[in-house]
């Protein structure tokens, strides 16, 4: 699409906001001949416009920002059912969404994705720009090429592509990928990560525990996408133990078993406790102690999973997203303090741990944001 | 040292050997012209060499290679006492080595690596070209910057510079690294691991238990160099178990304190058992139940830490350098069979799990690699 010339000013912008010409040829180093040419091909293109003056020592200079209605990208979660589609801009702002059924038959899911997109494309009329991309955020296994899921259990698929028919359709690059890799992305593009180089993201939620690392900037997918599959890590070990449930995955004590949100409304159902996490978190500030060991297990896991990653990559942080109740409670309380134990002392600095609050559109902005980065930064 | 052009043919050189000037454009993308001024350059300047010729389908051609013996490296390795020095060409080749007294006090640890590394490069003669950088393999937390040790436990030393002063006193580069980062780059670089692009390697030494990470053909060293701290993730969880030990590093349950050469041998003299691990493995084969135990402790623990490294971070390989009788005896076997316990069935691949040898000069051998690595790729 663009020059490396022309990526390297994107790519600048994109990570400054708005900057000087002057400033553009402070950072890039390439000569003022070369920046200008460069800034006027992507004015005349439209994808940068001219933003504001600022008045400082010498002569006002005039800032060039990305145009956030030039283009528009759609992003797709099929995390959740319904499933969410919706139109960003170039600066990740949402335009337009809607939900629609998540389909398991990859025939019927092609064709809702085609119609919603085009639909909300319509919908959006002016306050879009034309479509540049497309991101889908699919529970399971994608291969590293973005187009191939090689499983998902939630939707039942091996081997699945739903991206060639899709780019067939739109006639837009359209990029498949695991949902806790689509999510992390995003927020590190345009969100509560924005810039951090280095980070690991975990997901609780309803579609299980999801998990992704920014690593030099860059998400890490590991050698085949498993990079990330923290719900399978053994936590109750060894074999043997009350605890250690067999897990749906095939093996045994995995996180997913005690700390999802679906073991963990199992374990309440079986006590005959309300399953919500505002509810159980109440009986456990209550001090009901089935509620009470659910949420220890539960939280201590998770706790134990993230000094393991901390142990192994030392990220800069580690965000746990997490249902509000969850996050301020006893599960909260559980992760932080479990963690902290588990992790080796260490002289000068700690890893970061924030507990944040799930964002519903964030599955979708994230795969609105792989789209945004293919064609911001061609990667 | 180069310019940008001058390390792209560098780095293609060293990553594929020689190569023609033809090849060499067509790879590269720079005009015949820019190669060709490049290629002068190099050879003038004596970093490169013409090697062989080539009868093709057209002309014949001349290779283009790295000159060995045009500069040399250092490699310090302090992991064990003693200490070993060594001198290597352009091409990892060990051209000198030495043993010298481990010091804890920095002065004299300084005057040692300086006096062991004129003695070589002085007994080396014409077999080596001048020095052009030195690393330094150091068990502890190295900064980012390569320069200032955060702490080693083994040489009692908290925030100490030694690379300051060596630089100083040598007049070239001088680089330390955490020993296990040391290890892995020399392997990525030479050796075993030679272009493996994404991989783990695990060291079963006599200094307790590394681990590191080549992520994209780089170290990942983590947020604060903390990465690979396997030898303290916790492996005995939860807590109150019989054999959750306390571990120097202050928390309780650490790898270290059941999977290290000095666990395995105390837990061994605890049982009267011999404590070399090619006695225990015989005591265990001959069907020893408590030499059996221990090794099924620390195998089986330390095959649970590589699942959860798998799980993780999903790398192409994980390398285990061992001592030759755990390799093929019931350690290795216990640890092999856990970590495929404990990954997650995948849909079509299986991480390889490579068991291998300690080298003795791995160390300093890497850590010679970095200095090379600087000095070639500028990285």
């Amino acid at each position: 699409m663009f020059t490396s010339g022309q990526y390297r000013v994107l790519r600048t912008i994109s990570t400054l906001g708005p900057v000087s010409r002057t400033q553009l040829v402070e950072i890039t180093g390439l000569s003022k001949a070369t920046m200008s040419a460069l800034t006027r091909e992507l004015l005349d293109r439209n994808i940068l416009c001219e933003r504001e003056l600022v008045f400082g020592q010498g002569r006002p200079s005039i800032l060039l920002g990305l145009n956030a209605v030039s283009v528009c990208f759609a992003g797709v979660s099929m995390q959740s059912d319904p499933s969410i589609i919706l139109l960003t801009d170039l600066l990740g702002e949402i335009i337009a969404h809607k939900e629609f059924a998540r389909a398991s038959d990859p025939e019927t899911c092609i064709e809702n994705i085609e119609r919603g997109i085009r639909e909300l494309v319509a919908q959006a009329g002016d306050r879009a720009g034309p479509l540049g991309g497309v991101g889908i955020a699919i529970p399971g296994f994608v291969a590293r090429d973005r187009r191939l899921c090689y499983r998902s259990v939630v939707l039942e698929w091996r081997n699945v592509d739903i991206v060639t028919p899709l780019e067939k359709r739109l006639g837009v690059p359209v990029f498949a990928e695991n949902d806790a890799n689509a999510l992390i992305q995003g927020e590190h593009l345009f969100g509560i990560m924005r810039d951090c180089p280095d980070f690991s993201m975990i997901i609780v939620g309803d579609g299980g525990i999801g998990c992704a690392h920014i690593v030099d900037g860059k998400l890490h997918r590991g050698f085949q996408g498993g990079a990330g599959e923290i719900s399978h890590t053994t936590v109750v070990w060894p074999d043997g133990r009350e605890t250690n449930r067999p897990c749906s995955c095939g093996k045994r004590g995995c996180l997913d078993t005690v700390s999802s949100l679906r073991a963990i409304r199992s374990m309440a159902q079986q006590k005959g406790l309300p399953t919500t996490p505002l509810e159980l978190e109440r009986q456990a500030r209550e001090g009901n102690a089935d509620a009470l060991h659910i949420l220890h297990t539960a939280g201590g896991a998770m706790g134990m999973a993230v000094a393991q990653l901390v142990q192994l990559f030392d990220p800069s942080q580690v965000v746990v997203l997490l249902d509000p109740p969850f996050r301020e409670g006893v599960f909260g309380a559980v992760l932080r303090q479990t963690m902290e134990t588990h992790i080796m002392p260490r002289p000068d600095w700690e890893t970061t741990l924030d507990l944040r609050e799930t964002l519903g559109t964030g599955w979708a902005t994230g795969a609105a944001g792989i789209a945004t980065r293919q064609f911001l930064f061609s990667e």
